[in-house]
């Protein structure tokens, strides 16, 4: 689970009935399930969980892509190792390996700073913006002007909650657009890295462990955020202070175990639980067929382009690792949705709904349309996203993606503010330059060109209407060796360079990617229009679908969550293994797994110092009474996904006991359709956490900051 | 485990305590085992196990690289799904797939021949022989004196042993070279295919569950033995009848549960458990990572070149499947080594039997210059090992091979047959045949090309003293293109046809291939009798050490079994699962766990009819009583290799429980040190095999024969 938000896509629809310990919930959902949260458990209060002013869900933060929580009045962060990863390596160099040797800094004056991009954002408010969003939204409007209406609705929401002070605001869809909510969180841009423990035992396992039960890594790490001595948000500056939130977590005093309740709060991105029985179809046994080719072909032509050159396969490595983690996943997708006959539980579910439209005149007035609409819609689509599937190769030529960004970024400038494209608006500015910057560390032009000659013959598949003329012309014309020989983008100096230059210079470039990213910006420009036109329509059925899904459910005695979109969810269950065939997974793993894991090399290879104290039972105060050891890793069937990362685990007394970090290859397929009888979460103990910090690292400044042993 | 005998090797020394459920022990050790085999559980008399002429150790037979054992009075034999795997494959063609479908016999006139080359070995006596086989061997011989004098002895125990009618004669080293023994068989040569299930249940998993647990495979099918009328062994004729064997195993008809007392008898092929500390460590630091380039090398090869072509793809499957199959084994060794410290535990055996040699003048005496000698011959062989795993290389040209086979069958066919090297005497006439018409099967010239090409890389890294001049000139002066073109040697028939000429026919050869073999065959001399050389020595030095070691472990109260070499062994234990932390192995697999696993596509495609019999709980007579359900496969602590496979499991009284069939991946290492708390056998259960024979595939006629339900 090291890649958050891997698949962009749009929030959709159908159907799953929301059972116990199944739900990305939601905070103005959990009042409502106080009584089955009662029963499972919860000791608090259930209407706090859903209050954004109060602890625990206050303590609660979003590092965009990876979530956190404060624990500690002094702005402490506590998320996962990997979720600190790229901050550990920004401050590496030869000589001072962090990623090895782990790093803590021993007075606030040597926390250093994030890689460049980290943010702490801290949720503020959310609040349901439907109306406002869907004002002037009739079904007079075709598709194109529907979608350009709710476009010009969100930014206009935006903008206006942007005029205050500190905010970063963002309004997503819920039920395919059938509900909307304006996200307001404040921006923390100086971001320092406090501690991380050594990578053999934050990445204790690596990737032989990855999405594997029994696991024994200590996947955490440390931020702090800071702000003006003012209390506003702001850049880096050596006068900053602490930022002091408004809530922390606790860390829990009293030992979790098997069978307990546990709750996470955090921001996963992206799941497709109400995608209709027609699209995870088409998803499985298309899409996917497809997806795992090409990244197969990609993996391939990286290993033998990189060959021999150490720099290049340095620059490639988190690529590849990346995309490595993603095939295994699609495999564990796959072989997950054979496993729980994903297809027959999405007949069946649609096939429900279908029947009880269909029962009631006065319904299938409502739906019916919608419904027909939608599957026309599907269908239309499927296709597309099998062309768009092949198009995205040409941008893992990073080249080409880089002078596509600029041009667009000098197109979008020479309009108003408020009618850029999202993306490209002033509030992006730094965001695009940290991508462009980016890019110097993982490019490597011997490489690119190799991709983006392997990318032209996936392009070559694509359906004619999809092509685009203007640019096949001048990749012709030029040759791929030209365009290489002659471009300057790949000097950082140069590439940031035009994000100040006007579109005209563009047009006037001598460039050859430059020249590329121009001839390609019509026949684009048309394409997302025809894209935009089917989003309207789609946005227009399936918020229809769906709000006939809500009643259906509602109808049934039901519940429905909506899929998970990036937006703050609260989710719960409980500590628990679990039993397969020939096969049982016991919650908890302990000291004495680690120690037979250890090799002393490679992927496990924990400090000799936790080795020896391990072997020697020195636990301290955190041995568990029932289990006779030190808890490493647990696991629960609390519901998350990716984005969920380093979201702070929570026991019945809302006190801290962990952070969730992974989940299982033969439950990721939990993105489609979640069963509590095979999805499991993989938590780091907080006790093996507060172990590590005052036996291995004599991280006492943190502990005692966190009130721990006080 | 599908590749019998994969490390082709002599048996070697150290100690390995032998502890309770460990050990390949030779029949005539078990008597002495007596009272730990009664505590262990049996029930039937321990000197009948060691007894070869009667029940059960006279129903157990080897397929020459698996085993097998009879099941009926009319010579019906039971083995693994994968050891009929050839037969099925021989008898399939388009429109009678019975890879897929499974095959009946109806009646024994359905029954149809197996592959060619298929055996039935019965063994009929097993003696020591080290008298007779050390006749002459003094100390004052030099190595190549020595090894001569041993192969003059083996061949002449050989050749009279085989003047008694239907013999198969063979003699083994035991504790290298301390012991031999002479093992007469019954070479049956009419083996006909009676039955096996369907793919879907006898590969069920495929290699997705390969080396793993939870298994759900039905890994078992029949053979039975046909012999003259007059009982003596012949060659497949509609006339032949069944054989009568002198015993054959009953199956159990009481139930099979965890912890109950398990014994196998059958052919290990390999193990290295008295390899000296040295070895090991070179084997693991040095040669493994070789290996594992040159497979990775050698599969990343093949499938490049069978790329496209679809005949060659499947001329070469079995073969990439045994590459891909032995990288796996070899990660998990590998592995293994790591995990249980295999370095740590020989450096210490080694040292306490040094220690205890040194500790008295008279044992300095008696094995002192012994481990000298060997000490220094494993230092000298570490780097003849390498060298020859690239030379080897060159073998994986089948041309090249064929061309060297023939060139040296015509050689050695102009001495006595008595002074022939092993493997070229008339008795093996036969078997070089079916080898050389094997190769149209899995022969493609450009793929052959290709990987003769890789094999000149390894070849010119091996050292200069080791290389074959008149080979390299040859090839340089053709060049590999010719080589291939204008070879006849691709043709069986032409190859064939080299079986029967003269030597100087080879050396007047145009033929490119026959002229590279007739280059290359001086130098090959000499380096075998360099080889040679030195396996005389080792053998010296290796008996008298081992000698040693025997002392050391009956001074210590410990007993001593010899490494496997493919000779028929005893080994005992219980089923039982195991427990890893945070995980836990339960010893039975169940009809439910096949049926969450059936996908109803690939690997994972039991027949519809298994599927829905399951799921209604149409169990027949076969269900256990305590687990609910019908088991499918169990786990015991029985101490096997590769050999082993279609090995029949006993219960205390002897009866037949099923079949061995695999390990996994984590105790593949019990190659060099077996752990009782790591290493599982896995096994298919009778009770699952009855009731596929019963319920899905109609096979009455068989359990009547078997005694079931009689």
């Amino acid at each position: 689970m090291r890649h958050p938000l891997l698949l962009a896509t749009t929030a959709l629809f159908l159907s799953a009935p929301a059972i116990a310990e199944e739900g990305m919930w939601l905070p103005g959902q959990t009042p409502a399930l106080g009584d089955t949260l009662k029963q499972a458990g919860l000791e608090i209060s259930p209407a706090d969980l859903g209050d954004l002013t109060t602890a625990p869900l206050n303590a609660i933060v979003s590092l965009g892509g990876c979530s956190a929580s404060f624990v500690s009045p002094e702005g402490l962060v506590a998320t996962n190792h990997h979720c600190v990863y790229g901050s550990i390596q920004y401050n590496s160099k030869p000589g001072q390996d962090y990623l090895t040797d782990g790093f803590l800094a021993k007075t606030n004056a040597d926390e250093v700073q994030a890689a460049p991009g980290s943010r702490i954002y801290v949720i503020e408010d959310l609040r349901d913006v439907t109306a406002a969003m869907t004002k002037g939204v009739t079904s007079k409007l075709d598709g194109l002007d529907r979608y350009n209406r709710l476009e010009a609705n969100r930014k206009s929401l935006i903008a206006a909650c942007e005029k205050q002070a500190n905010r970063r605001c963002d309004v997503r869809p819920y039920f395919g657009g059938q509900t909307y909510f304006l996200q307001q969180q404040l921006e923390i841009k100086d971001v320092r890295l406090v501690y991380a423990p050594a990578g053999g035992i934050g990445n204790f396992g690596g990737e032989t462990d990855n999405w594997q039960w029994p696991r024994h890594t200590g996947d955490f790490g440390f931020y702090r955020a800071y702000v003006a001595p003012d209390g506003s948000s702001a850049p880096y500056s050596a006068s900053n202070v602490p930022y002091k939130p408004k809530s922390w977590l606790k860390i829990a005093d009293k030992p979790l175990e098997d069978g307990d309740f546990v709750m996470v709060a955090g921001f996963p991105g992206v799941t497709q639980r109400h995608w209709t029985a027609a699209e995870v179809r088409h998803n499985f046994e298309q899409v996917y067929a497809i997806d795992q080719q090409l990244r197969a072909d990609y993996s391939t032509a990286i290993e033998k382009a990189v060959g021999g050159n150490k720099d290049a396969e340095i620059k490639y490595a988190s690529i590849l690792k990346g995309s490595d983690n993603y095939k295994k996943k699609l495999l564990g997708e796959i072989a997950g949705a054979d496993a729980i006959d994903l297809l027959g539980r999405k007949d069946k579910a649609d096939a429900d709904f279908r029947a009880w439209v269909a029962a009631d005149p006065a319904r299938t007035a409502q739906y019916g349309q919608a419904l027909a609409d939608l599957d026309a819609l599907v269908s239309e689509s499927n296709q597309a996203r099998v062309d768009s599937l092949r198009l995205a190769t040409l941008n893992r030529a990073q080249l080409l993606t880089a002078a596509q960004t600029l041009y667009r970024w000098a197109m979008e400038r020479e309009k108003p503010d408020a009618q850029r494209e999202p993306g490209f608006q002033d509030r992006d500015r730094l965001s695009i330059r940290e991508r462009l910057t980016q890019v110097e560390r993982r490019f490597d032009a011997g490489v690119d060109k190799v991709l983006f000659q392997q990318a032209l013959g996936e392009y070559a598949k694509v359906s004619a209407d999809k092509r685009n003329a203007p640019l096949e012309a001048k990749i012709a014309s030029t040759g791929v060796d030209r365009l290489y020989a002659d471009t300057q983008l790949g000097d950082t100096a140069q590439r940031l360079a035009w994000m100040d230059k006007p579109a005209s210079e563009f047009d006037a470039s001598t460039d050859p990617f430059i020249q590329l990213a121009v001839a390609a910006y019509p026949g684009l420009k048309t394409a997302e229009d025809k894209a935009k036109e089917r989003a309207g329509r789609m946005q227009a059925a399936r918020s229809q679908v769906m709000a006939g899904q809500l009643a259906f459910a509602k109808a049934e005695g039901r519940t429905l969550y909506p899929d998970a979109n990036g937006s703050l969810r609260f989710t719960y269950g409980k500590v628990t293994g679990k039993q397969r065939d020939g096969l049982i997974w016991t919650p908890f793993t302990t000291a004495e797994g680690l120690v037979a894991k250890q090799t002393g090399r490679g992927e496990f290879d924990a400090p000799d110092a936790a080795i020896s104290k391990l072997k020697a039972r020195d636990f301290g105060t955190y041995a568990d009474a029932k289990l006779g050891t030190l808890p490493v890793n647990y696991l629960s069937t609390v519901d998350i996904t990716n984005g969920n990362s380093g979201s702070a685990t929570l026991n019945a007394r809302g006190e801290f006991v962990g952070l969730a970090f992974d989940g299982t290859l033969d439950g990721v397929v939990s993105d489609w359709s979640y069963d509590a009888a095979i999805n499991r979460t993989i938590h780091v103990d907080s006790r093996f956490m507060l172990w590590t910090m005052e036996k291995i690292d004599g991280a006492q400044r943190l502990l005692t900051e966190m009130g721990v042993g006080n």
